[in-house]
This record gives C-alpha cells, sequence and structure tokens, in this order.
C-alpha cells in the first residue's frame, strides 16, 4: 500500500489519533493508567490507516484539490477507532480468543480481560466524539455519525461478528452456503470499508451520483479486499502474512473452501474491476481509489 | 418514582425503544436471533427510564408545553441505551462477574458471553445512531451526540468503570480516599446523569444559564442518586432491595465506609437540596424535577 499515492498524509490521521487519544496519565491518575495505555496500544499500533485513508481519499475525490481535510479527519479517525475496537473485542477470549495481534501479545493478554473490554468500549464511544469533530455542515457530519453506526452495528459489523460466532459455535457441523459467507462478508469487514468511501463522498459534498458512485466502489472494495484476504489464506507464504494458516483448516468458513480456491480468486478480481467500473464518472483525481482496487487482488500480506 | 408526574409519558419512550432495536429475525437469519434477543432482553426489560425521563423532563422546563419530544426522543433513548450497553459489560465475568440483573439472569448467563460482548457493542452503536434521529438543528443535536460520548468514554462512565477496577483489583490493601471515591462516584455513575439533564436543556433550545443550571442539577442529582445508592446498601432492606448487602463486607468503597454512615446520609441530602437550588430560577414548571430530587434521597430501593 505504501505505493500509494494519497492525497492527504497519512501522517495526519496518526497525529489526529494521537490527540484524541487520551494522555497516559500522571501519577495522581493512576487508576485510568491501565485505560488509557490499552485505548492508545489498540489504536495506535502503526496500522496501515485503510479506512481512514479510503474516506479522505473519497472526499477529496469528490471535493477535489482545496477540499478542506478538517471537514473530514473526525470521521476518518472514527473509522480506525472502531476498526481498532472491534479487534479488541475480536481477540478476547469468550470470542476468537486469540493470543495476538500484529505479532505482539493481544490487548487482553497484555492489559488483562477486564482492561480490553473497556478499552474496547471507550474505543468505540470516541469514535462517535470524533466524527463530531468534522467541520463544515453540521447536516452532513450528523448524516454521517448515522451512516458509521448503521454500519458498526448489529445491521453492520457487530452483527456479522455475530453471524461468524453462529457458524463457528456449530463446530462446521454445518456448511455455509455460498449466500451465507457473502452475506457474513458484507457485514462483518464489508460494512465499514462500504461506509469509509460513502462518508467520505458525503463529506466531500458529492451529489447523488457520485455519492452512490463511491458508495458502490466501497462495496465492492470491501468484497475484493475479504475474498482476498481468504484466499491469502490458503496460498499465502505464513512468514509474509506473520500468522498461521488455519483458517481453512479449522472451518469451511473461508472463500476457498465455499468456492473453491480458483473461483474465490476469480471472483475477489472481479469484485475489484467492479470497484473500479464504479469510478468510471469520475477523471483522474479518482486514480488513487483504482490503484487501492487493484493492489487489494494483488497484496501476498 | 411512579408518583412523580413527568410531563411526557414513558411510553413514548418504551414505544421508540422498541421501534429501535431490532426484531427478532425470522428463520432464514437464525445467525442473528441471539444477538437481537441478547440487545431485547437488555435495553427493554421494564427499567424506571429514569435517564431519559429526565432527559425529556429537562428539554420539557426549558422549551415548555409545546416543545415537540421528536426533538428529544432519540437522544432520551441513546441514554437508556448507553445505560443497558454497561450493564451488560459491568456483569461479565471478567468484570463484576453478576450471576443476575433485576433479579433474571444476567446477559452472559442467558446467551452466552460472547454474545453478551456483541449485545454491549451493539447496544452502544445503536444509542449513537438514535441521537441522530432527533429532531430540530442538526448543530444543536451534533452537539449532544459530542456531549452523550463524552460522558459515556473514557473521561465518563467508562473512565468510572475503570477506576472502579483499578480499586476492587488491589482487594482492599489500599484505602480509597473521600476526594477519590468522589471522583469514582462522578464518574461511573453521575456523568451519564448529568448529561441526562444537561443534554435535554440544549435540545430545548434553553439559553446558556438555563443550560448552565441543569447540568449543575443534573451532576448533583447524580451525586446524591449514587450516594444514597451507598447508603441503601447499608440500610436497606435486602427483600427491598432485591440483592444482598454485600458492598460493604466486600470492600472498602462504598459511602458509608468512607464517610460513615451518617455523614452518607447528610451529604445525599445535600447533594438533593443543591439540585433543587439550581432550578432557582424556573418556575412551576420545574416541579417534577424538584420532586425527582427529592425522592432520590427517600427512596428505599
Amino acid at each position: 500500500m505504501s505505493t500509494l499515492t494519497w492525497h492527504f498524509p497519512p501522517a495526519r490521521v496518526e497525529a489526529e489519533l494521537e490527540r484524541l487519544l487520551p494522555a497516559l496519565p500522571g501519577a495522581s491518575e493512576r487508576g485510568l493508567a491501565s485505560l488509557r495505555l490499552a485505548m492508545r496500544d489498540s489504536a495506535l499500533c502503526g496500522g496501515k490507516l485503510t479506512r481512514p485513508m479510503l474516506l479522505l481519499e473519497s472526499a477529496f475525490v469528490v471535493g477535489g484539490p482545496n477540499f478542506p481535510i478538517q471537514n473530514a479527519l473526525g470521521a476518518a479517525c472514527a473509522l480506525e477507532l472502531i476498526h481498532a475496537y472491534s479487534l479488541v473485542h475480536d481477540d478476547l477470549p469468550a470470542m476468537d480468543d486469540a493470543q495476538t495481534r500484529r505479532g505482539k501479545p493481544a490487548c487482553h493478554i497484555k492489559h488483562g480481560e477486564a482492561t480490553a473490554i473497556l478499552a474496547g468500549d471507550a474505543l468505540q464511544t470516541l469514535a462517535f466524539e470524533s466524527v463530531t469533530n468534522c467541520e463544515g455542515s453540521a447536516g452532513t457530519v450528523l448524516e454521517v455519525v448515522k451512516l458509521i453506526a448503521q454500519a458498526a452495528g448489529e445491521a453492520g459489523m457487530a452483527g456479522g461478528q455475530a453471524l461468524d460466532l453462529d457458524w463457528t459455535r456449530d463446530g462446521g457441523t454445518r456448511q455455509i452456503s455460498p449466500a451465507q459467507l457473502t452475506e457474513l462478508h458484507a457485514l462483518k469487514t464489508g460494512a465499514l470499508i462500504r461506509v469509509s468511501a460513502h462518508a467520505g463522498a458525503i463529506l466531500g459534498q458529492g451529489d447523488e451520483h457520485q455519492v452512490e458512485s463511491l458508495r458502490r466502489y466501497g462495496e465492492n472494495l470491501g468484497r475484493a479486499f475479504q475474498l482476498w484476504d481468504d484466499v491469502l489464506d490458503v496460498i499465502g507464504d505464513p512468514a509474509v502474512m506473520g500468522k498461521a494458516s488455519t483458517d481453512a483448516q479449522n472451518d469451511k468458513m473461508t472463500a476457498p473452501a465455499v468456492f473453491g480456491l480458483e473461483n474465490a480468486q476469480r471472483m475477489a478480481r472481479e469484485a475489484s474491476d467492479n470497484a473500479i467500473d464504479a469510478l468510471a464518472a469520475f477523471g483522474p483525481q479518482a486514480q488513487t481509489l483504482r490503484q487501492l482496487a487493484r493492489f487489494i487482488v494483488q497484496r501476498n500480506k
């Protein structure tokens, strides 16, 4: 992703996240130290910032080179905070029971389970506070609060995690159907990626057609991303991936298992093509988004 | 609380919560059944709706008899949803490890720990979606999104729970100071009660002085509420309270343990008086809020 030319620097997102997250407390406030450290560890971990950068780039595509970043930066950070909260909670013992995240101890391993639950909770709350920091039209920002909530909640990401748990609970005795896997992907990871492009277009004051184009781009990009992620679980080099490829063995819920490896690869590339097609009405200013869609199905980690 | 004359009927809040919460899924969506049922169980449990009613009543006090409830109903429901999410997560094994809530099995006992974590998460998300349903000025509603987020997050309720855990973790080997207990109360339960009155005044389009008066009312009401709750742990009838009075024995973190029983009762009544004093500029339209402040320190459960 380092080869992509974002029109706003990722450092702006990093700096804003640093500003938003509570500072480590002084000695007199030691009771909050664990929570604050856990929040910072989880949200300032050198991630790729895909969702915030996608939001800002989408705002640029419709808003043009003079689009003021402060009209979208708070929403961009909100997406990273929601993504971070979801990883902290997904890793909990009662959920995926993951010991590590990005090669480091998971939040609940390092800070304890209670603090990890609370840190996830507070990161989600901070996400919604962050959206309200967007400047520009209050009506537009309020619309984005709603869209992000819908994408993160029961009708989106949280619902997708519930579906995932439900299938996992059955220990593979039921075979997930293609339609069911597609729905799971659309909710669990798709909704937040889709809303990144969609919200960016709205904050960039795009017209109805532009907003719908970028919503469709985000929907297909999210689909391509998740399909390719599943493909990498099969063909990826474990050393490059940073984790053992266990998903395919452990359950039958990956795209290669349900569709076959070659079909899954083809479907990922089709989704990437569809994402690029959705940008047809935009000129060269959408070049980075087109590159992103191509990159998504070429990456090896 | 049944003797209070609210100017908007609690049934409006109940009906709106019913509308907001996802319907139980049909057979084709069974993967979401646990999550949806857990959300509904936790948020539609016949609670007293203190926070939403306080918000609506505060909006009425400044907005007058013609204040349109739809300008505040979404925020009122949001407070109940945040309260509900906090109870679900506080009851988790890694937190307070409670088996029952309001005389029924706790969410994680009935639905499993993973679903309880997710249900709490999705209830918080739904709270912020709900705020955006408020009609009226978008700028005002956006301000309320921010205030509620600040009251619920690390600087408010979640921070208070972190402080609570930190003291409990030490197993009573450190003695909490009066100032530290006051801060814990202000964050853990005070912030959400304070913001109920504060946000209501803002949604009612109160002027600066009115908003500050109701903010101060809410702050003192929250303080009185928590102090009296601690007092009831000592003097309350377990049969009436619906739980065993174990807090005083288990740790040294209740107001009677820190301040002495009589002092704690006196302080609760003082906070109640201060709440009533904060309403001095309002006429008879604030009568219900005054009754609420008196009731808070007279209740026996």
